[in-house]
């Protein structure tokens, strides 16, 4: 199977190249009947792209989302929902001298690799710009997951040196960083300003949570629910490190401080007194939150000389034009919700088929 | 679709329950042709059993493995390998207290909570002893990935605060702890120690490595390499967080020092001359050392007191009896290895449909 | 996994309902590097569309088909190829009174009791318009197979009781009905003018026919060659019958007499002597002619009344209105084509993995 | 993917060659809770083995099933159910002299076309012997569709020329050709007789129905009811036609013949008055009853001299030998019936995905 599907109930499907004429996604599998709001699909995209803030690229799309199937008189009909968006702002001219040159940190040699030949401009399909397709499907799995109470969150938790608590999640919508931290979020618009003086780019943390979530959801040993986490996470371009619930500091935990204790809630259910676990246990979910950490990379464009061969093998100096993010951090925090968003509705679906009678 | 399945084009199905009678797995889709070294399957499972030495639980199980189809007259027919391993030590009785009463840090609840019954003997499904399965299955995908030049090596990274370099590689299994590290190897050995007369557990970091690995594996968007290695780790059980490359790290690295320049080597192909990527980039193998490091939790099973609840959700005490590790890392250390040639394995066999004509 | 998606490794994702804005495919997996013709794709839509003759229905639909993705300067790149073809002609008020009325032999009752709700617009998403879109991916899974010496053909081989030989295979597309014999396409077009003035319709039989393909194609046991054919063709609306080689008629053999020596042919290579077996033997291709015959329906849009019931369950008369053909086989024809092509793409791409040294 | 998998969320996946040890089938995706059967499971394998009477081969096994997973205190945990049955009765020097040479009817040589390589052994993997497999999971299938109030019968239809009607299905079981018309299955036991003493094998029809299937079952497109059943049927060896409701007879039929008219149950529900369509429409169940026909090819092991060519192409002479069924219709019949389950289970779970809120 190739790589352009995620999911397995809840299917999505993405296609489309950064200087294409369009991207966008097919839902399969979204349950019938469902009252879809599309100004809250294009919200979601809002957050996602480009051109917000000085955070981000200069790069500006409206990425607006045409719905083309799988939706009657206001409601899902359980058929397939394609959605579509533009692409208006290309200047792929921009890319020309890089047809024969490998961007370091790029895809541009592994495609090759693989393929034998790449669509150059703006890194073709390995642009972050997949990621508005993730954000529109998964903003219709947080519809279907809504009406049960499940909702998400995420943040700019790190950047480079500078680490967030969160104060206030009210505010983390206030700043270009999406940081719950205001005093650490105007060091870190201070840093990237700075990062960008450089022509270079900087790294962080974004943490994203799940609430609401039911016990029960995931499967045992493959598709564990972290999982599907990590599958979702790492298939997100510029992550390199993915942590559930107390994540790397696991490993200087004892066994006596790290076991959540288990209680009875005050509404007689069952849940635990800590959660270094993240709300997984056994790889199904426990109840209490899901807590996901995604460390991703600097952006690979900068806008300084690098060294570098060409695909004949050859030495060469590049230096990538083009309209870049300095930090991928705020534009990340919608994508980390949505990738969450479509792992839980798929598992949701599936439990559905784990007892004789379901629910 | 269930989870009990892993991989696309090389796909293993496991079962079995730590109780039951025998635990299992069914290869679906290894190459037709290859000469199967027994031999070596069995030296992978010797090497993840238990009752090696006092690192480990005292459960001693001879994980013999019988083929059952596939093979004819030595070599793979190209149809369904199943493979058995009999369970022969098996002490239920010790699990007898556990019924009704949830461990923490245990599966115990969620099971119950997905399919309302469990098999309440020793984590039944969710037990650890279902990796057997995976390290005979890895043992043959390693065979299949042997002629390519793809090898394997892991080890023990860190114990709690314990941090090994890799000295001497060829010393890893030398000690109970699988640590290149000789010194370290000996003072982690304390800390087991330590932590069982303590009654407790520890957690630490296993770092796994494929070198030989061809550029081009991979699959764009939702199947990058790092997604199903992703998918692969979180799915061993007590991996709490997985890291690409330079992993958490990056998050304080700027663009101009992660990223991996590409240079020419003395071959004549393209390289990079360092490798914060991890051997990944776009999703897609560049022909660089794949590195992953995970990070387990201590194990859950500590033979103190703990605070809990019971199936009716009454406070209750619990000491977890039966036959268990401080601390799964030496463990880990086959089962990650095995992880990762299945993923391998499987996006060699995927990569053969990206072009018209293959290879 | 919800069943808009047909294929493996050669994966397609159709969209869009009978009276919605646009409907899709979206290939993954279509290998890279294949200067991919738009004329051929676009050639076989205009087989597959209807107002071509007095013989189907009068709804005039260029199906003028875009490509949005997966090509670039003219190649395939190996990422998902994204082609949407507008409806144009849409007369949705044509349905208005089916709204609350189940139509006899239509998918309304059905859909109503999987999704509760339904587009009722000229069928929504059972509406054999849908099949525009295989034929789309069709066209390129033949361009895929053609290097090899891949050819399909197909034809009317039935209408009510006449029976067509293969005259003249050439002659297919000359006349209305794609009958290789034109004594009786003509008797057949005068059988279709007898059941319109009737109104009503007729049922018959298709046939379509593999040249070239190399043997050694289809997977053991459940994924058998003609088993993913039988998926394929039963996926075709109308259709009620498919059968291999010598089909039905093989109740009637004796095993002396349907078996087909082996022989050696002129080239040397191994054939067989006679073929009831269609090239099909344990599943996989012989490498003669895979041979392939569907029955379809009459279609059950007919322009008289017909006793039926409402949604509410109350008796109710129904007459169809719209844009109907009395006969659906000269379009039968390219979709029959068209699934046999992407079922055999498929397997030729899975056949890369059967082996160690794969081609 | 590799084909020895079938179904999405009833997930069964197959092993074993004919002169093996043992063959085999893991059940993922079973409802956790079910009361499992076993004396219901072993009573399907006895339907199906040989040696009950002199309709069908000499082989006598015994076809004991053992369960070693995913039951606990006799109920499903929704973990894997794995099943094995040993070959006791294994003659493989009967096959010895097939090594080098190619029976005609059998895959042979397509097995070497794709492997390069094959178990020569009673047909190794391609033998009918894994169809115990499928018969022990859908005896599992059937019980989860029990309580629904789902049953299953099948017949032999046709022998040859020899038509059967339904006189009486509670003979079925009472004649060795399994055809509930008394007087034409005296008829077909002459016939088969008449064939081994020809040293020759028949053709004929089974005809399989599944009754009280809730409407709704099936997905639109590709996963159609009815492309599910063709790919299930068609799976099994020798079937070479798939006929639902009214099949190859709806060519003959005009559109106001074929369509079942809508009408109102005495209960107060959606019902048709006859069904040509087999209760599926739109490639989803109407709740009628369910009505599929296989055509099986006479077997192609026959014991008189047959033209053929050895591995090295030279032509050959060859007699099988071997214990051999001049008919498989009898056998085919529990077989048939097991499909139809597993179908029908997997749309049974998947249907609950289709809507919002569930049943």
């Amino acid at each position: 199977m190739p790589g352009n599907t995620f999911g397995r109930l809840f299917r999505i499907t993405t296609w489309g190249e950064s200087h294409g004429p369009a991207g966008g996604v097919t839902i399969d599998g979204c349950p019938a009947g469902l009252a879809l709001d599309l100004a809250a699909i294009q919200a979601q995209l809002d957050r996602r792209r480009v051109g917000q803030s000085r955070m981000t690229s200069a790069r500006n799309e409206p990425d607006q989302v045409e719905i083309l199937s799988g939706v009657f008189e206001g409601r899902t009909t359980g058929t397939p929902i394609s959605m579509l968006i533009r692409n208006t702002n290309v200047r792929s001219s921009d890319y020309d001298a890089l047809r024969d040159v490998y961007r370091p940190g790029h895809a541009d040699y592994t495609y090759d690799a693989k393929y034998g030949f790449r669509d150059h401009r703006g890194g073709g399909r390995s642009s972050a710009r997949e990621t508005a397709a993730r954000v529109a499907a998964g903003a219709v799995a947080r519809q279907v997951l809504a009406p049960l109470g499940v909702t998400f969150v995420a943040w700019t938790q790190r950047l480079a040196d500078l680490e967030a608590q969160v104060i206030d999640e009210r505010t983390i919508e206030d700043n270009p960083m999406r940081c719950p931290d205001p005093a650490v979020a105007a060091q870190m618009v201070e840093l990237v300003e700075a990062a960008r003086r450089d022509r270079d780019s900087l790294g962080g943390v974004v943490e994203v949570r799940a609430r609401g979530v039911p016990a029960g959801l995931g499967e045992p040993v493959f598709d564990k629910l972290d999982a599907l986490i990590g599958h979702a996470m790492f298939s997100i371009p510029a992550v390199k490190a993915v942590e559930i619930g107390s994540g790397v500091d696991v490993a200087r935990l004892r066994g006596s401080q790290n076991n959540d204790p288990f209680i009875r809630a005050d509404d007689g259910s069952v849940t635990t007194s800590s959660n270094h676990a993240g709300g997984i246990l056994g790889g199904i979910s426990t109840g209490a939150e899901i807590v996901v950490r995604l460390t991703a990379k600097p952006p690979a464009s900068i806008a300084q000389a690098q060294q570098t061969v060409t695909q004949a093998g050859e030495p060469a100096t590049i230096v990538v034009k083009g309209r870049h993010d300095p930090t991928v951090l705020p534009r990340l925090v919608p994508v980390a919700e949505a990738m969450l968003a479509l792992v839980l509705v798929d598992c949701w679906l599936q439990q559905r088929a784990a007892r004789l009678a379901s629910e």
